[in-house]
């Protein structure tokens, strides 16, 4: 919609970090007012939905230090410059959890905060899994799980189970069960 | 879990903007070494799941700077210091698309980034519409529509369905629909 348009008028990046860049911008509003955007740059990230053989998915306990505290997510990593989605989706995979999988499938990409950031998540759907080693990045501490949908829905209740994508995975999992 | 714990042993206050607050800090990890880890701040926000009495998705089309692009999302937004989440999802339903509810129910919450942000997005669902005026805050410009399951799922193949809170927020629609 050409009529929703902000057109940038001034920018300034404030940090330039390790994952995230932040700009603040001035932005003139399609009724020709001034406004501020702050807005979080980020590379990108994958989620892997990834049902074993036995009907359980692979979940992953890590610290979050923007929470102060542990969640349990669906693996998930951000992308390397230049890396497609599907092999970030696979190397996450098998260094998080040391599950191979045989076949990966996209189930669609969402950004996660449109209103401060341009995080965009691509969810796959891994196939055919077998097991193997953890082969986690230095200072990474990521504890594996594999659990029932009746135990993700009561994580999920109990607030452990806490982040967007996850609770998307479930929703993809629960409409998959019941189709 | 205990043992995954991120002890903070410096911290910097980057940005404290508007919206968003930018802190970096230095992090102890398990294993005694350190790591650095940015953080947005963020005061939080809600989402409103509403279903017409002819089974439409009340839905807004806005401009997201941070994409560059307007997409279409479930109403939503931020929480004002101290505002009860019921009570903002009450307001942004009004403000945005000019529905009254006569109850709210809160679906769920979730991070959306929790790599990066502490953001908690609250998902009610509205009940008992009644169609009012929008009254839009100064400088916000956004387009209500009203649409079916077969046309949302159509916009999100398209890309202009895009974001995780409205990617959930269709599934759990679909999800009632089955049951």
């Amino acid at each position: 919609m050409k009529e929703l348009t902000e057109q940038t008028i001034a920018k300034q990046t404030i940090h330039k970090g390790k994952l995230i860049q932040l700009d603040v911008e001035d932005v003139k509003l399609p009724d020709g007012t001034i406004a501020k955007r702050e807005l979080v740059r980020h590379p990108g990230a994958v989620a892997v939905v990834a049902i074993t053989e036995d009907g359980k998915m692979v979940l992953v306990e890590q610290y979050r230090k923007a929470l102060e505290k542990a969640i349990i997510e669906i693996p998930a990593g951000k992308m390397e410059p230049g890396e497609a989605p599907e092999k970030t989706a696979r190397r996450e995979l098998v260094e998080e959890t040391g599950y191979q999988a045989e076949a990966l499938t996209l189930i669609t990409s969402f950004y996660t905060s449109p209103g401060f950031a341009d995080e965009l998540v691509y969810v796959y759907e891994a196939t055919g899994l077998k097991k193997g080693d953890q082969r986690l990045d230095e200072g990474e501490f990521v504890r594996v799980l594999e659990l029932t949908e009746m135990e993700c829905d009561r994580l999920e209740q109990e607030g452990r189970i806490h982040d967007a994508k996850t609770s998307y995975a479930l929703q993809y999992w629960k409409l998959k069960n019941r189709r």
